[in-house]
């Protein structure tokens, strides 16, 4: 094993000292004031991060939790719903309707690729009973980020509700909630917040108050409608994840300090770095530059090298990639640089890279990754 | 505000300072090899405290995320279930069956009683069709400790599967899930288990997985099958809040070295200490002593002084109690004694509590609640 960690996978992301600090605090009456104050602040930094006026709600669980949340209070058996599908995280939201016993429109597009547009527009037409569009921000298994702004339009010109995932996306690329009309917006606390799993965040629209009012579907633990009550005086409906308000209070400083400009250039900079040092090694991106996640990179290992190959043998420099997920496995493997991810750990992570490929027989010329990644982070 | 906080309510409950430390741990890869070993580690630590050899499952989320989870796993829409109601956790029990679509019996006994086996076996007797029996094994609103030995044989005699809540009851006293024969049985995180809120545990019988393969409830990311299949390999399926994770590594050490009986014996005699200065100071119990839970205490106030103004009165000391909920609200105030608390704590509690009642002018003699108890601890 190496003497240092580098954790470079699109969540957990790496959390800073200070937040990690702010985690050893003793626990605290959830019923209280100080509680209750705490609650607050955090739930208009959540406002602000989802560009959002509306309701915040907080479910305790991963972020998963919160897309099946969403699902549970939105539709009702029966309900017709289009799910635009571009990866694991799109068939996710598949499975969780099907669970749920909703008539879904699987509308999967190649892996590597985002959702067309016109292609949803074709679909939302043929499928006029439609009552919801739901779709990532950003797709964590295949590093594509979607034009949810256009993906929007659409849908309003339809009519339907819109459910985005924008849990491994929010604060890496732009996304704003209220100037682009979302009506139910989920984030997790793992990813750019710069905190441990464990929280899940929901906004939602006033049209996403009147679904959940027709909703049929079973829930209580994560009912919007009993969450929203308890949230109205500061308090959880059940006990919440203590540490992660306290973690949330210390990062939400970093995450002001930056501000939403500031956060975004730095993940739009770290990708263009990441994808010039990967093109000068000579190996393939899976997404285009018009579709690349700020979030995470998936590459395409040298001819011969399997993906899971890189994965394990860059552990020796102390550094965890991710793996590719379901069909993908082997073919790429994934560098995730959200949150709390800066120039420095690019050339790190590429100098590691590039020392492993080497030890793998790849037939590349050392640094010239780094340099290319250089010419980007200057 | 006073200098130091003494938090003294049923969950969550204080962290010790090594575990708090353990919690400022970086992040780690959650499909790696360290995240897995650590993984399997806490399982074997879970099933021991269980004290059962049967899988136990890790939900993302509270406790009642723990009961959810439960019944949407075990139940189909229409089935009937007996509920052992006993207060509000009992309630919440009934409300989640009820968003289910099960047809429920609500078998409510009078706050501050345990569940009559002999009543539950008579519930039984005229419900033939009836597929469970839902019960606490501590109802932390009402501080009662049911006799689940007796009614876990109540249900053998009727042959339906048992789903026991022992999120506030486990560790604080005796409770075996292969001895008695309980089917599910859950806990979670910030209770005696002296770590934050935000992780429940599920323990499932064979028995119990036959009734997973015949549900028919939606359910996705709390679903057993999928969580058993990622288990084996050490994984959660979705994003784990390692934080927790690191935490009950730490915990599991300072738990084990005190061992079962001597868990059980320490939450006894707290429980005997807070009983006899309560008496001592002429104030009521809710619960008997035949009934008294080993994790909090429910005290009746003087005559004309309301258990809120108790509540709010004690923090100048302070010290942080739990309040009555709905109809208890205001007729008692709730002193938690589970997990991290030793015999001093009691001490100091019961001085703060007689300052205070001195406060709101109780007619009562300083010391004399401290005298009984310190009787016990001695």
């Amino acid at each position: 094993m190496a003497f240092k960690e580098y954790l470079m996978i699109p969540g957990p992301t790496p959390v800073p000292g200070d937040v990690l600090s702010a985690m050893g605090k003793q626990m605290i009456g959830h019923r209280g004031p100080v509680f209750a104050k705490m609650y607050k602040e955090i739930e208009e930094s959540l406002k602000w991060a989802h560009q959002t006026t509306n309701d915040v709600l907080y479910v305790t669980g991963s972020g998963t939790a919160g897309m099946e949340a969403s699902v549970a209070n939105m539709f009702s058996g029966g309900d017709k719903v289009v799910v635009a599908n571009i990866g694991n995280f799109g068939d996710r939201f598949v499975k969780i309707c099907k669970a749920y016993g909703l008539d879904v429109v699987d509308q999967r597009f190649e892996r590597g690729k985002a959702a067309d547009p016109k292609v949803i527009d074709k679909v939302l037409s043929e499928n006029k009973d439609a009552k919801g569009l739901l779709m990532q921000h950003n797709e964590t298994s295949t590093a594509v980020l979607n034009d949810v702004e256009a993906l929007m339009k659409v849908a309003k010109k339809h009519d339907v509700l819109t459910i985005v995932d924008a849990i491994s996306g929010l604060l890496t690329a732009p996304l704003y909630a209220d100037k682009w009309g979302i009506d139910v917006l989920i984030s997790g606390s793992q990813k750019a917040f710069m905190v441990p799993p464990g929280l899940a965040f929901v906004s939602l629209s006033p049209k996403a108050w009147e679904y959940r009012e027709k909703s049929n579907l079973p829930k209580h633990y994560w009912d919007f409608t009993i969450l929203k009550k308890h949230g109205e005086k500061g308090q959880t409906y059940t006990t919440p994840p203590e540490t992660l308000f306290f973690a949330l209070t210390e990062s939400f400083k970093k995450i002001k300090e930056e501000g939403l400009e500031g956060i975004f250039a730095r993940h739009e900079q770290n990708t263009r770095a990441m994808r010039a040092g990967v093109r000068a090694l000579g190996l393939g991106l899976l997404a285009e530059d018009s579709c690349a996640s700020r979030a995470v990179t998936a590459i395409i290992p040298p001819e011969g090298i399997d993906g899971e190959k890189v994965r394990s043998e860059i552990r020796k420099y102390g550094v965890e990639v991710a793996p590719g997920q379901g069909d993908l496995k082997g073919k790429i493997f994934r560098i995730g640089h959200l949150g709390y991810i800066d120039r420095l750990d690019i050339v790190a992570v590429f100098g590691a890279l590039e020392m492993t490929l080497k030890d793998l027989g790849a037939k590349i010329e050392l640094g010239k990754g780094v340099a290319a990644a250089l010419k980007e982070l200057k």
